[in-house]
């Protein structure tokens, strides 16, 4: 017996495996020699234009960088390109973007993240005919250093960011070429939705966009999203840290399912098996009972549900807050609503180019807020929705129409995208909802909308191990599998509250954004696990 | 047909479940009784004692704190308790640490997190025997509201944070009861070791304190690690802002095993299989193709190797940074050298009374550091280790005690605990590491060590296709499985490198601990998923 078939394999499954590896290797192989060839037909080209190529020493295509040396070159940022450098000689690198050769010219937009930049080549002194010819015949998405002095123009520029200067070229090397064929077109990717159809233009659907998102997130729409989506996360621990919350992390591998083991993801962990946690709030409060007192965590959260809707993720991050309050959880809800607050501000305040580079493509109303944060019990809402022809019972949960439709009356009533929906009906909360002391019915909990979508829930959580057991009993909860949890409150816990916010949730949102994947780098659904 | 049977399981089965239920409901049932008896007994007992007692509204139990009104009352914190306070009348919420009642009256020590202070209640005026009494019967661990008058003190207290105060009581109130038997005694958990088995006392052994981690992290010591272990995460993010980085979240469910697949954990997602990712190495790298230039990341990372030693953990949280450079990788390890120096600096200037308190029980020398960062060539290493008798081949990879004397070694010759060690053997390192480009046995990769432990481990990256392919290969990886990955270079990818930070060895090498358990909150092994 071979050592191979003691792993399980059988001869003729080895055969068929070696022979796709070979089929494998023999496709390698011709890509690598179609490649040897071309490069080989563009060098016999560039030879043979050398014996009267005088600017042969300023193109070409240049060893990949494997850091042969520590060039003394230093290289402008594009969006550093300004009439302040006008006449200066300057390194840029930067992706070719678009190019377009006309008569002994070639024009180049070079981009860099969401900037862009004109480059000319004149065959003249300073480029050669076979120069201008290589410019122009290099592919989109190719990056290139080029060495150019910076002219101001005449005429602004409007297809270009920077619209008051161009780039005179004079050397021009590629750094890392693309392959001729893009899976997307940039310009595609950018077009505003409609704008296609009317003008029998091309838009690029969403699973193109995931499917290639390397290239996708080039756009400058995506490097606004993702730049501003960064923003959030820094501005919600800025505030935390600056009201003396503590950063925490917590296990996303747990060995038991809590509340109930519905919609959960199962790990083979060794010989056992394991869960993936769907909040940190277990790990959170007991930190609170560890004297933490506030503390917050930024990181992933799992759920096995099997929606295909354009607000759920299978994995999303999660920004959770557990606070200790002293008499009454509204301490935590203006603790939460002050956060988010700054957290609107800070964008407004900081990323206004993002927001307008999104809103280019993504048409939206700026988002709205008040300052308190309004806040309106669940009774209030009902009564909205119910004056406005909804039927629905005192103690139903909120349908995701009528979530919507009261986002909508509130946004009339009161001008703002971003309200507390307070004391919501104690029956369609978890067990470790704390009850409305003044009426049975209600709880000590709340969710947080924004544009008529919820992006938080949370709730005074219940600290006294007796009532945490009655409460999972009443829930049909294996009191078993939360022993651990419930076992925390025994030695003295505080009156605590928090909430967990959908990061991804919140940049839709803040930026009128219609779906979850497209504020989330590289989604997971139901249906998508890659890349 | 029952709905229940329905869903799989017998009658019998349901009997046997509906029996466990009812005794766990009895037992529960039981114990509340208990409870009530017990509470009843404590009433009856104040009843009788309200009859002669003039202070019988200055004490007892709270009802629990459900949120039933806002009151009015602000809190001082123990930290705050100082002499400018002297003679001021206030209210204090703290845990009772200890409690001694000594002839007619009571000294109790109230702790806040780190803080601690002395509480006085004598016989007197303001308090009756009664009240004294039912103070010293109060359990350690429950939480009380106090108002006291705040005293000088002649002599300083030196058992207290708050050395130069008491409390003189006047009200006392039970917010939260803890259970009489506690699991585990702080002043236990926090004993130097060694000392308790001098001096005959106990200390906590590990699994002990991580299986009652509620209480363990309320020691002065486990708030000092993690208030630090926050500060690491703060100045690397906001260091890396600063230099222009931006924050990028990557997903944990991942479709395919990278790297051969050894070490991983298997996920059940949906109808399909997927597995938790190794490290973000590769949607970071796909960020720098879609022109981020420069992310940094801080989530989980999940390795399913069956190590039980004092640094390995199956879940840990990774710090990891990926950045296009110009020329050189060295660019690219100066912006991560310098970064690290940043931390060191700032845990050095703002985390120093988490630092002390964490050398009282666990002395360690200061962590030392040089500007710029030692960086060495994994020859020089060698070599050094060959002088000091390690016999070793060129091409072999460091063991954990190789590493060890290593850092002895550089630590006498360079007086540093941090050091860079770069150009390992391209053989020890994975396929995608740049190979060197002047010595085929070399590569352009690197380790970063703390106190003779590696914390972080990166290199440049092959960002060409063709070259990522053929290394590939070379390490017998199937190239269906990473596909995406190499497809992401095809369209134009900059040169660029980058490293994954371990935080909790981190916090543990910088604080000289010896296990990576006490610097992770809820710690994940191949035998510890709880709590």
């Amino acid at each position: 017996m071979t050592k191979e078939n003691v792993q399980g394999a059988s001869e003729e499954e080895q055969q068929a495996q070696s022979k796709k590896a070979l089929k494998k290797q023999q496709k390698e192989a011709e890509k690598a020699a179609k490649k040897a060839e071309k490069q080989a037909k563009l060098a016999s080209e560039q030879q043979e234009a050398e014996e009267d190529d005088f600017a042969m020493d300023r193109y070409g295509i240049c060893p990949m960088v494997q850091s042969q040396q520590k060039l003394d070159r230093a290289l402008v940022r594009v969006q550093d390109l300004t009439p302040e450098k006008a006449e200066q000689q300057i390194w840029v690198r930067a992706r070719i973007h678009t190019s377009r050769a006309k008569g002994k010219q070639c024009f180049l937009v070079l981009r860099h993240q969401q900037f862009t930049v004109q480059a000319l080549l004149a065959v003249g002194d300073r480029a050669s005919k076979q120069m201008v010819k290589f410019a122009a015949n290099l592919t989109k998405e190719s990056i290139i250093d080029v060495e150019a002095v910076v002219k101001k123009v005449e005429q602004k520029i409007e297809s270009c960011s920077q619209q008051d200067v161009e780039l005179h070229v004079e050397r021009i090397f590629v750094i890392s070429q693309s392959e001729a064929r893009l899976p997307l077109q940039l310009e595609d990717a950018v077009r505003p939705e409609g704008e296609g159809d009317e003008e029998g233009r091309a838009t690029v659907n969403q699973d193109t966009r995931l499917d290639n998102r390397v290239i996708d997130l080039r756009t400058t729409t995506s490097q606004a999203i993702f730049r501003l989506q960064s923003g959030v996360c820094q501005l919600f621990r800025d505030t935390l840290i600056n009201k003396g919350f503590v950063e925490i992390q917590t296990p996303k591998i747990i060995s038991a399912a809590s509340e109930g083991g519905a919609n959960v993801f199962t790990v083979s962990y060794f010989k056992t098996s394991a869960y993936l946690a769907q909040s940190p709030q277990l790990y959170k409060q007991m930190c609170i009972c560890a004297d933490f007192d506030k503390v917050f965590c930024v990181g992933p959260v799992f759920r096995a549900e099997d929606s295909n809707t354009h607000r759920h993720l299978t994995e999303f991050v999660g920004l959770d807050i557990e606070m200790a309050f002293n008499y009454h959880y509204h301490e935590v809800i203006d603790s939460i609503t002050d956060t988010m607050v700054q957290i609107f501000k800070g964008l407004r305040d900081r990323f206004q180019t993002e927001i307008q580079t999104v809103n280019k493509q993504y048409p939206s109303e700026p988002f709205k807020f008040l300052e308190p944060t309004l806040r309106l019990e669940y009774k209030e809402a009902v009564a909205m929705l119910r004056a406005a022809g909804v039927e629905m019972g005192d103690e139903e949960d909120l349908s995701t129409p009528n979530e919507k439709l009261l986002g909508r009356l509130v946004k009339e009533k009161y001008d703002t995208d971003f309200f507390v929906l307070d004391k919501y009906p104690l029956a369609v909360r978890p067990f470790y909802t704390m009850p409305d002391p003044n009426n049975a019915k209600y709880s000590n909990s709340y969710d947080m909308f924004m544009r008529g979508e919820e992006i938080l829930s949370g709730a005074q959580r219940v600290h006294d191990a007796q009532l945490l057991t009655e409460r999972a009993m009443h829930h049909g909860i294996d009191l078993e599998k939360i022993k651990a949890y419930i076992d925390s409150f025994r030695y003295g816990a505080p009156p605590h509250a928090g909430g967990g916010i959908g990061l991804e949730r919140v940049t839709m949102l803040y930026l009128g954004l219609h779906n979850v994947r497209q504020t989330s780098m590289f989604p997971r659904d139901p249906k998508r696990l890659t890349p």
